[in-house]
């Protein structure tokens, strides 16, 4: 249950609602498991029913959120995705591993530091798991997501 | 076999040839089993030679193709995704699970509705496979795709 | 050990340095075994601490780098996928598949020619494994990519 109350702590440090409700039905999920994996859909920073972070990332007349704040972005998509896991496995503490994610981040033309943004899901990860929450990334800059949010992150993780 | 004719209407319904050959050799596969998984490559949506949506997606002077265009696109990706997994396995009721898809939209700067656009592969999944067709799925909008089509979807699909 | 000598063989042909380090710790890794999956995270045209491909990839003004560049770019992306993986198995002789690779390509706005670029990769799979190399792709053009890179590319390899 370790994972289980670091994921409150975090969410809690980032005003996170606990419990938010996990979605079911229709023609996709936000969550699914398939043997031995747990796929979770693309996360925007999203609380409740308004997106915190909605622009470019970057500098210059056309970004409206900077590095800092598309961190927190990416740690509140991190925080989505843990949620709605731990309502489809009961307990964080089924994840065994965490073999991919893949983070987009709205960028404007000339930022280069998706890297960086994608710390904030990778520090997310391992504040909950540990070593075992250590996992493969790929961060790349798009020209929008859904609802104009600043990032997008999709979660692959083995379960027991 | 129920999958196999709800994917013959869904084709008729969208003029989409039923058993387009699949291309064999290469260095890459536009479809390839491994273990209980089937990897679909992005499809994006050609109908024989022809790419049918060429062209960004959104409102504005950059814009050629609208939601509904867009949404008919992602549509074509799915069908001919269906068709190479049908060739694979020889019937879709082999198949039983669709963790994930990915959806990449070409998109003006100002067009965030790419969830609105994938909703026309989901959409068709159901159609063709009712609840075991529900997926994970993540949208983003891209600058541009292979031979500038307005949608590309890639899929994996867990087979018995 | 053919795919080893072959991998020495390609390295040598591009230049590229046998051996390079794995870099380990941290939050996230390069290259993760999951069961029979090896991941891993998505790699830019790297040499050394050196991009060597750094850019948008088309023609036009805004362009810096050109296709045959892009290939190339593609090709050593894949080099150093292949060198963080046999760090990570010993010998790149357990890689018994290559499910997915997704090749995102910095993109100018009319560059369409993504599949073009990501035959850099095949080829070099290709080249490595024969016909148990060959794999599914995604292709797309993007905005932007880490340090500017001209090409990112992260991979899925089934391990014995």
């Amino acid at each position: 249950m370790q994972s289980d109350e670091a994921y409150a702590k975090l969410a809690m440090a980032h005003a996170f609602p606990l419990g938010e409700e996990i979605k079911i039905g229709g023609q996709y999920v936000p969550v699914l498991r398939d043997g031995p994996w747990l796929y979770v859909s693309g996360q925007i920073p999203r609380v409740g029913d308004q997106v915190q972070f909605v622009g470019a990332v970057g500098s210059g007349p056309d970004a409206v959120i900077d590095l800092a704040g598309a961190r927190r972005a990416a740690t509140l998509s991190t925080l989505r995705a843990l949620t709605l896991a731990k309502s489809a496995l009961g307990s964080l503490a089924a994840i065994r591993s965490v073999p991919r994610i893949s983070v987009f981040v709205r960028s404007t033309p000339d930022f280069t530091q998706q890297s960086e943004v994608a710390d904030g899901a990778s520090e997310a990860l391992y504040a909950v798991f540990g070593p075992r929450g250590v996992h493969t990334r790929t961060s790349v800059g798009v020209l929008q997501l859904p609802k104009g949010a600043a990032v997008e992150i999709d979660f692959v993780f083995g379960v027991e």
